[in-house]
């Protein structure tokens, strides 16, 4: 079974070109509303959204992120987790909200995401292209301060908007029956489609044919793939600031 | 300017109530397989996803969660947090993964939020109908116990899949001007923006004409409203175990 949805989604890959021409403002409009239309826990709408479009702003923010192209997107959403309207619902009727725990931001970080997703999809439906933007973590006091984010809105993820240059890489994932367990989760790794996997994207040419050396196996060399360069990734302490950052903004996660 | 995938998002409403129909195994893979072309932060794929169908492990689930219609829909998936397939790639390239760190766990609450919201949409494009369960962060420790949750899987969100025994309810959203800044956050509460949606909400009559004290003026009374029902939500300290358990599973936030 398919539909038109089914088969956009398994046309999406990430846009880091875009065509110069901007995008109306409607469009963006359109997006978000699309993204307000996702569900939201107990229907709190804890997400806000900032779209920079101004040339300067789009600049220092990919300073901030480290990444050119959200220089050369003709816009960038910055999707925040917001619990500052909920502050003002709560003062207006007499009562005080609680923001300590880990519950309160984890439903904003989750919401975003499932937010941001519709708003992605609904440009893409639209022939728009877009890229999420984790690098905005990179440096969130540099965000805060750029988009002036008050106490209790803390920018969870970015994503670059605009017309794509090009056709999108869609690149291989996981098979599913590697993410997708029955009844109770299988403790068994799933080595084989690991490494079925590491052969499919080394076979994309992502890589481009390094080689590096067999773990334990003094001398000898194989291809460098997804297991490499995941292990690699995830062996790194990155964005080790965020939890000084967030209870800064409001968010202490107690 | 419209699409078939816009049209299906403004139709949205959570399902609470399911047709006795089994769902296919083939559809739920369809809609796993939608979640995971999404975007994933860095294509690391931290995300598994658990679903349940067996009568007795929904009837517990259900109960765990507190939600009936967990029981009665044929199928659940829990979409979890998962960094030991990672961990597993780094004991294959010889490398230690840091998870310490809350970006370590943020990462895959906002990766779980986009793929989950592929997946339900996917599934609503299939005449399927969904409803969220942050509710199975009622009781953590229950659902890991249940579906044997290993170290470095945590349940982030849950999500009841079938057949709809009846069209949702499309619930009004906030004005799209009240979420949507351009360029910087703008520090205006939009109190007239509050009350506009404050009396949408009202004039659906999903609050059954409650009336409420007027806060600060003795013996005057008037509806209650998305606000005062928000307030009265947010003001609740609710699920305040996550940090610990977050901790136990091997991820401690620092």
């Amino acid at each position: 079974m398919t539909s038109p949805t089914l088969e956009l989604m398994h046309r999406h890959g990430s846009v880091r070109k875009y065509k110069a021409d901007p995008v109306p403002v409607e469009l963006i409009e359109t997006c978000v509303a699309a993204a307000q239309r996702a569900s939201t826990s107990s229907n709190l709408q804890v997400v806000s959204v900032v779209a920079v479009t101004d040339a300067a702003t789009r600049a220092r923010l990919a300073e901030i992120c480290g990444q050119e192209h959200v220089a050369q997107a003709p816009v960038s959403l910055v999707w925040c987790a917001d619990l500052r309207r909920l502050d003002r619902a709560c003062e207006l009727r007499g009562c005080t909200q609680v923001t300590g725990y880990v519950e309160n931001f984890l439903v904003c970080a989750v919401d975003v995401g499932i937010a941001a997703q519709n708003g992605g999809l609904a440009a893409e439906s639209l022939g728009l292209g877009m890229c999420y933007l984790g690098s905005i973590r990179n440096n969130v006091p540099g965000v805060i301060d750029l988009l002036k984010l008050p106490r209790l809105v803390f920018p969870v993820v970015g994503m670059t908007v605009g017309w794509p240059a090009a056709l999108p890489i869609v690149r291989p994932r996981l098979p599913t029956a590697a993410i997708l367990h029955r009844e109770t989760y299988d403790p068994d790794p799933r080595d084989a489609a690991l490494h079925e996997y590491d052969r499919t994207m080394i076979a994309t040419g992502i890589y481009q044919g390094r080689q590096v050396p067999v773990p334990g196996k003094a001398g000898e060399m194989e291809d460098y793939g997804w297991l490499e360069h995941s292990a690699r990734r995830v062996s790194q302490a990155l964005r080790t600031d965020l939890r000084l950052v967030l209870k800064r903004q409001g968010f202490p996660l107690e």
